[in-house]
């Protein structure tokens, strides 16, 4: 399914080729002012052709508000925005039906359903359906700043080049702040040659790279979230994984801290004034599912995107032989770039549920 | 909430030291004979006891069937399993209330319940719950391998000590009927001695060492599962995350994956007889949340048990001030070897949940 | 919420004088083919202007279908159609957010959204909402019909002035056919020009007039729906009450049946041939939650239009004082004619989900 | 399914003739003080043997609490009670499985289950399941008390006597509490004794008789509900159906209302000092779904007991034959009279629902 949500839902709908794409949000907090410039400007960061390092195709991504928004305020009933598909060219498209490509859900949707997908540009699959997600993250992310609590994700490797890691007990303001209006999002900006450097010399090569990103919240109050199945990472991790390419995610110390012994891995509570803080934060901010009151730090590892132009094997369901295939279009040689203010976004959704759940929202 | 699932729903009750923990399985199809025997097998693997390396306690974690068995097969209506609490010793808690124990949900619970929570042996948080995630996964495991879905997890790794991977591509049922019973389980036996080593040397520290898991699915039909939100990887995910201490979770090539070029990562696909299979399966039987056919390969990671006999920096939440703690009481140096079967076990219960899903139970 | 569904999701939006108002169709099974004129003959039924009982205002309701479709077939994906606002006169309702329309969502959707509501018409509340409810139900009825499952409603009753019933065991195939692309539905049409004279009575003297609507599905298998809380009665109730101005609903002999003895109320079971049928149908087609085979026949009652010309008392918010209001603008003296195709439609999705938790779709 | 609930989730578990019955409560707020005498007292409301107009059989209904409770206050985890069968005469019983009875659950559970239901006495679909229902109703209308809301309901109507109805805008505390205790519930005590006449003489003709229920919310804040699909009437209906032998609900004036013009049914306001009433309560306390702040009223149909001496024709499913059937057993020829404390309780638990909904719990 294409909804998610149990206090805030949100319906996320549209092929790539189709007439349009968007979102129903149901159940936002009523009154609440949105500003539909920084809409647009997350939109923008995640929008093909604003960063070189991204595919060449531009897009009209300026979505439309049906509902939900009076005088630019949150009137309670569900808000939906949509987006026009433009600036399509199904001719590149061609040959998929015949002959799935490797590694993206060509293959998979076929079977689950018997033919019948919009194949053209990855129909429903389409990374474009990230642009209603960004939409949705981008209204949640206002509401939840009005209540302190801030979301920026940054490039925490290409390949292997990676990028310094947020200080996992204080993060700057700053930084959130930078970092969540970037379009190539670093901590350490010296990096950024060399990972343009790798993802030119994978486009040059017909090829692509994958990485990670690394994603905090500040400002997060302690207690939020619910035992076992609706904690804090399995919210974030049920809707993490809506984005395509997300192959694995951790919070805190994740894979690291699993080779470690529990006196390096646990985190000391002091008080700092009146609050309870912890020395470390290896538990990434959350604690039996529960936030603690440290930033929630998590990392995504995203594969390479799969359509690259270097011939692939294949097979022709068609004639069931098998086959070879070269890719034709315009492709993100690193999806990673773009992909951080999609996860950004999902995470902002995750949080104001998160905060309805225990009427904080 | 301690529910989940679509179309079987779980519902997990239950804390450390009251009257008894269990589950309610509602949804599972009439008319599938259960054999109590491999159910109580499965049990058994997680229990305290079995194992040198585990906990000394050891639990009466028979369940008592209430509801939903008619002469050991399945009525439609709900199954509610119930296991009593017996050999509790709340005393060694005491001091718990007012000492969050580091890297225990103590803390946020209490922020979370204002303080109402059991944290008697850390009440609902308890590692203990997972007894009856275990039940229901060892119902729902009964009904997937007559579908000729099996499952099987092994300890990938303890500290630093790495058992060998899972052949990505093919898995022998030898190795997954053994891994399924096993209360140690690895494919390489060889490297028993020196994890055991390793967790011994641990409980004599009064240290804890934490590991990964890695599961594997071997027959799943392709075709299962949905797109954005109610994927595979979203499925598992929002599930495994209710297993106390799992702190990470990568598919396929997962975080390794996202260092590699799309000419490395990407399967090739080729005609096996009839069949489509990939040549490699770095995307872990899984392409835009449906699987493929190939092998459901995940991995997650474990944290080192938060409870620690060395003494540790905490809090008085009572006088506001900082303090040392030293948990006395029996714990598991290294809960990954009894939490191998519990992964297994959320597994197939999402796995029925994603079948329900496309008509197939 | 404005969502609905386990299995199909419907996510409905949009205000009565914002931009547009739409619905999403989540989980609807692939390669289903859609007559987009039927959907329209659906649509017009509903259509205000289309019966001289009805409001004399003209829609421009032709929905677009933004996803979910193509080559007129359903890919799987979400469908997502929207119906553009046009015709709205604004100024006829500039009074209402002071003084709420008696009986009206006004005053509580105030209370609700903290007065931040859409009040226009009223905005989410308004009966226009119930456009996209009969596109999303004519899309369901066509999956339906190919099943052998048919649907039709009737106005069983305006005022005092009352249609023949259903025959309870066996309607006939012609019956269902004619209601179904009717515009005054009626069993005995000898009952229409009574019916509408006491409608233009009510209109005439600035008032109106409520109804009840009996609606019956033919073709129903035996063995759709769950005990307890997923039952045929709940499912169907849980969204007929989602249609403005229903205030009962009674399954089979309902209301009137608590009079009798169970002598007089039982159905008695025999054979139809090879098939299990009842001699009479007092239990509605319905026994325990589950479809028995039989007709299934309910039964709403609808309040009348609450928005009438004659002066009403109210309150003004402002100031907190009583005052007095009469409604201008152009209101249905009875939305019973048009409420018609609007609880087929919402039965249509209610039997959708039904069919999907048996695995029948 | 028997799980039901956004906010709050319940899941009924347990069959007739098994090893026990019960109910998880998840999501109750925690802190929550919980008197067990209040929640034995609605429990023998419910049992029976209590009221002699009801069945013979006596059944030791007393539940235990496994989880969610410490010192009688609620923890914030799952709340699991379970009750033992005892004193079941399973031979009763014996030719239920070849021979449905009329009007009951048995031929359609059959189908829906595939001949595996447990038949024995109802098995999920018995009467009985409506303890756990109590229980759970008998812990939301405790905390609700405390936030000044009251529900209480009572016999409307046996065959053709009918009792009193409330008073639709102002109900008096004195006739909430003394019926929200009885055991007969009525407004009109003078009405006992021919209802009870009525009631025996069923009895003795070997026969049954149907009834009304009304059911009454004193105290519900404004502003409680959500449009369409979650608001008050959907809430209630949607778990009231779940109710054996409830074939109908209606709210405020209902069917009734439905012969009315909108000037006689629409409900003036008025300022009672600071707060917004109504001087008439057609609406029964809901409009557009969101409650008003006046009482919200519903009545139920209940269909007459099916279970009745009398010789009635069935069917026999081994053989596909036609034949009698003479249902022997203890059975209650009027569920009416127990089934008001039930009424009241799924009400409690939608309300909590409710509540939650709109962060007032």
């Amino acid at each position: 399914m294409s909804s998610w949500g149990n206090y805030l839902k949100i319906s996320i709908f549209g092929e790539s080729h189709g007439g349009g794409i968007g979102v129903v949000m149901d159940g936002l907090p009523a009154g609440e002012f949105i500003d539909r410039e920084a809409l647009l400007l997350q939109m923008g960061r995640r929008a093909p052709g604003k960063d070189k390092a991204a595919t060449p195709r531009s897009e009209a991504d300026t979505p439309e508000i049906l509902s939900g928004l009076l005088n630019d305020t949150t009137t309670g009933a569900p808000l939906c925005a949509v987006i026009r598909n433009t600036n399509t060219r199904s001719q590149d498209y061609g040959n998929v039906l015949s002959c799935p490509r490797p590694s993206h859900a060509d293959y998979t949707g076929f079977v689950r359903y018997h033919g019948f997908n919009d194949i053209r540009g990855g129909g429903h699959f389409s990374a474009r359906l990230t642009a209603p997600l960004v939409f949705a993250g981008a209204v949640c992310r206002q509401i939840l700043e009005k209540k302190g609590i801030s979301i920026a994700a940054h490039i925490a490797s290409i390949g292997h080049i990676c990028d310094s890691r947020f200080n996992e007990t204080e993060i700057a303001d700053e930084l959130m702040q930078m970092l969540s209006e970037s379009t190539f999002g670093l901590i350490d900006r010296t990096k950024e040659s060399e990972m343009r450097a790798l993802i030119e010399e994978c486009r040059m090569d017909g090829d692509s790279i994958g990485g990670t990103i690394e994603c905090a919240v500040k400002g997060m109050p302690a207690g939020v979230g619910s035992p076992m199945f609706e904690g804090v990472e399995n919210v974030i991790s049920s809707i993490v994984f809506g984005v395509p390419a997300v192959k694995g995610i951790e919070f805190g110390s994740g894979f690291a801290g699993s080779a470690l012994r529990g006196s390096q891995n646990n985190d000391a509570f002091y008080y700092d004034g009146d609050q309870v803080r912890t020395r470390t934060n290896r538990h990434g901010g959350i604690l039996g599912g529960i936030s603690s009151g440290m930033p929630i730090i998590f990392r995504t590892a995203m594969k390479p995107t799969p359509s690259i132009a270097k011939e692939q094997h294949t097979v022709n369901l068609m004639d069931k032989t098998d086959t070879t295939l070269a890719i034709k279009g315009r492709h993100d040689p690193c999806i990673v770039v773009r992909a951080v203010p999609v996860i950004e976004s999902v995470t902002a959704i995750a949080l104001v549920n998160l905060l309805k759940d225990v009427n904080m929202l």
